[in-house]
């Protein structure tokens, strides 16, 4: 069983009521629990966490150390937290970075990301799919069906 | 079925040869038939195309319009080809942008994609799985294991 | 009778004692009963909440959602929070950016707001009297002086 | 009694005719008079000019040399007028920049503000009762309800 | 009949005096003779204006809201003049920006105008010439050679 | 007789098709049947090419040297083709550059022409009038109505 | 006899009383005269002009273009007027740029003289002598002290 | 006795298990305790705080007001946090500035330091040897080797 | 033998025809034999590629993987063409940057070579005698006059 | 008597040798000798010094520490060298640059004076009479006719 | 016994009569004297040197290649002499920056320092103790306080 | 016999113990002997220099005026030595500037040469051989091989 760490930054917890023609109406607890079931499916255990404050997301990131893997979707301190991308630099598990919107779609400040870098890769675009996406990426690298032919 | 695009950009034909300490020794037709592989079993066809030719990557997607969806690695295009762009948005199907590499993490110029704007969305940084990714957002959208939990 | 969250952020709790020649020595709670007190007369009632904490902001912001307006003085955040901004962007209430020194006149990284975009307005530079025009500004709208003329 | 001059530069003269959606259908001669009605009620005269000439707003300024106020909506000529920003350092009057819309919301080129490091504040983004509120600011110091309770 | 305003700025007064071998040796009065002849040949009639100051241009542009079009030759004001950006956008005539010289291959701070993204179009780099071509561009849409072929 | 080159670049095949509420229905095709008629009546001959690609495009215009004129719509390449601003420089017939949209009121990458600065003059924003004019600019100089005056 | 024009722009009229820590409390009447005084030992003769207008500044030296100088004070015109840059550049009079304070030691926005590169030369910090050497400058290269060494 | 106040930012309670061939093996713990030590034999007391948060940074720092001096290892919020620039020039107590790593020598987003400005000096590279030269120049100011040979 | 691959990009087959007093009245197929006359002196046996198109100077890169060393032109496409850069980086061969003009001195553009970076070297300035003396660099490394006294 | 150093920087010592279409054909020699002449007529004594290092000229600024003033023309070092700023700056004798040619018309970088600041003001463009108007202006502040109608 | 170069640039020379408010009374000789008895007590030999001259210090630091380390305060040249850095990296003794006043609290090109990424680390803001800080830093590393509890 | 001035730049006297990985361990005096053997068969004669210091290299300069060609490695005054160039444009030898490694693959700064707009070409990357290139390309040009089939 691999284990992953869920990880949801800023105005996340809003997701529901928060600009739904742009976020659509499901709220996270409900995204969270299609994770969770999707994981259990590929052989996963999954945390789930979300703050609005940088300080925690740090010591969540710095907490998931002996994860499988990280899910991180930063919100908006993807575009500016120096502190969060050192915390991922300093932990061994792999960091998807996952974003429910094409952040390249947006305002101009969006298309800065100051943790890509350092996180194993991206997946940006296509709403709480996103998030399975990214645990595809991780779990399946081994056991499952991405990359299961190699 | 659906019927999904898969495009790819210059230097992609040096895959096995070009730099195989950044790119893996995997040659791009093994590559394309993991894909083929992939999709039959997801419910799908595919289409394959390679072209060091920024204009005939332009025509590969104007073709493309009326497919359910198209996963396109520009390659450098990516960076600097408006041209390209401007392809994608002329034409209806989504179109999922893709890279190996997490471009990120690589040289200042690379950070720049000016086709972003106009994709559905992007996956970057799992080597070929970042091709089944692309193909699982496109096509489980209403089929398979992304989103039927739904 | 409206309801009005007046949010102040880092440093705020310094006022009187910090550079007192820059920000005058009134005390944040002096400031606020002065606040409060005009409310009171203009109809209007008043809640008062200050952090040093982006994080801790953010969330104070989500909970106004239902107020009829925000006052809002975001401090040294004002210039880089995008957390700030996503939160003024996520709910409804409107939210006035206010400051009491003229922050064009002093360092050019201030002059740079990320919130101001997602405000309804902004008043700069009058002292503690911003957060009187900003009170003026939210409630007079439809029952006291500013527009009763209308 | 104070005296207050409000000047108001180029295109605000369209006020009414000019798209409406974006400023409504007030024109300035009525604004003006709700303005002076305000002005009579707080104990202040006040004195109008409107040009879109640049040099006109640079003699009326020095003009107003003797003021106890000026409320300056300069319109375009915000965004690169030295020779307003001049004229304003030239005489001992308190300036106030005021505008109906919120200019950070807008066009990059109008987050730019030359005027404003010499001017006493700012209010905008609250339509015509930008005026009122720059008039409580500039006379309300000394004898009326904002400040009052010192 | 089409009524079409053509407004002059800054220094095109001294057409035929000032640097000849760029501008030629035709006078402005000679150019807008011709204009005239061939405004009345397609059946529109004219009004010319030209003036140095920013202001007048504002004006004369507030001034021209009802013709069927404006030909426009802003001069240096094309590179900085906010304040006719937005005389342009306030009035529903459509405005063409003109130059007789090929502004692009002058100097770079030539290259930008501040007043094409709200002008109709723009002709370039044919002498007098610009302005007969801006003519056509506007009358003919409906009654002569261009377009007749619809 | 006047000869006359109509050179197109990418994605202008897929006119009539591609975002038609921001290029019109009309197809390139009926485009060219328009300028054929009129260059007809104003007495001249024309040869149609276009291409997605940018070697191609070079090459077009290297085979126009001998031309009276030549138009050229360079689409997307417009903002970043060297080559083609080289192949522009290297031949003696003069090239008026056109858009039918004006680029001026788009994206901001498209309001740089890196082939402005070598072409004749430029013509943007008429819709498929834009190449009308073109042609009455290079073929009228000295047999049409365009400086028939002088 | 020579004859000079000395032109001066926006806030040029309120010396003596604009700041007068930094510009002196002499006013522009009684330098004016020291500058006619001068004139008539080197033998010259002056006009004298001062408008805060651009468009005046535009007219005022077109027509000194067959004086035999001009001294010029653009005031805050000089870091953004092409207008005035095109004027200059208009007619074949030698113009000096003087500036009674040493702009480079001020803001940074005064750094930036777009005039500078049509004049003749520039002289600036030396209070109104800055006027008096531009005057010999002018005059004396070839009847008076300076040059007269030659 | 002098007292002084040690504060880590972000990611410093990883010392010893983040990336050990940069930032070596030993803990923050174990370098705080060796701070200590020194501390007694230059007669001064320490205390010591750590946080993920920059709000409590914040507040740390405005709790130190007190101090004879702060040593200040900002950690990434160094390159970004105004808050805790405000927060130093709020203090009275002279603060320095440490690194571990010489930040010049790394990312270019690490050159810049949003607080060195406010801070009394600084000092980086020499591991953790910065902290103690750092509590030599606040102690021995008046008290021990630094500076005793005046 | 060694074997060298001499690449000519984008508008190098107008050598003769384009700005004889900028690129001398030499052809292309002219230097090419002057340059198989020195290599066969060298020793050295040579294949000539020339191309207005990007994609085919990509492949034709890819094709050239195997040779002693190539000697490439770019043209125009050396200020942007990453898909160029990257295919020089995806061989083994090494490849000579040279231009027969000094683009140093020539366009700002012009200054910026994306493909120097993953170049051997790069000769600039002296016409035609720029591919001979890389022909020496490359092939005289072990045989011949450059580097024969080592 | 009043006592001045006259400074000049790198490839001064070229003059009349050195483009002398830009330069004039006068020698250094030649100029210092008119200087000499004319400071007699007005009363100052003249020490002359030029070198091609920057380390001498700072030292000879550092010299003329106790001189009445300083004409100083740094040549290429104006545009970058701070060590000369700093000398300067560290002097209490008035400095003034001085250049023969209109730098403000020459390349973009020549428009950069880093000196400027800390001058007490500066003359361009007028050859050899730069010098001889710099004199003045030093010299004739009390003893001589610039200024003597005080 | 260890051996430490100090190395002192521009204007250095200069210290105690130059701007005594910011740099203090003190002279380098005086300073320098402070650091040799200090060196002596912590057990290392000092050799001194200081010029104006950039080559000069290139030739030192060259020279200083077998010390133990090297205490280099490179004044202005700090920000831009890339030959000051090639000399520090081409030797294998450690350099330490250090600056007497905090540059970073001063002007922004002072912000910059180009030979920050090359040396050891860096001490700054501290006065004539910077120089101390320094030699502790280098000489304490094995024999002294700094570090001794290792 | 052709006269070649050989001109190196700071740290050129390093060669052989400056990082040799990167430069080799060849010194520059054995460099000096290659150059002067290959001179003597190629029928020239050569004068060699080093400096340190930008002044000499710049007097260096001005004294090969009359040398038949000079080959200059500025080393890192390349990147910012105005004085330099203004020596280059002083003097009618032609003037080929050289690196031995390729500056375009090292830091960003290293990228502009502010000497290679006025220099006849440049040649980097080819280690010592940089040297001999440039001196068949001086010499060749008329009685050597590089030409000699003209």
């Amino acid at each position: 069983m691999k284990h992953i760490s869920i990880i949801n930054g800023p105005n996340m917890n809003m997701l529901g009521q928060r600009e739904p023609e742009k976020y659509g109406i499901e709220t996270l607890e409900s995204i969270n629990k299609r994770i969770a079931r999707e994981a259990e499916i590929v052989g996963a255990t999954c945390a789930f966490f979300q703050s609005n404050a940088e300080g925690e997301l740090v010591t969540a990131i710095q907490l998931a150390a002996d994860a499988d893997g990280v899910i991180l979707n930063a919100g908006a301190y993807t575009h500016y937290s120096i502190a969060i991308r050192d915390a991922i630099a300093a932990i061994p598990a792999p960091v998807v970075e996952v974003h429910m919107s094409n952040v390249q779609a947006r305002e101009d400040f969006r298309k800065v990301s100051v943790i890509g870098p350092v996180c194993r890769g991206s997946i940006t675009g296509f709403g709480a799919d996103s998030y399975l996406l990214a645990l595809y990426a991780l779990v399946g690298r081994s056991t499952y069906s991405v990359g299961r032919s190699r």
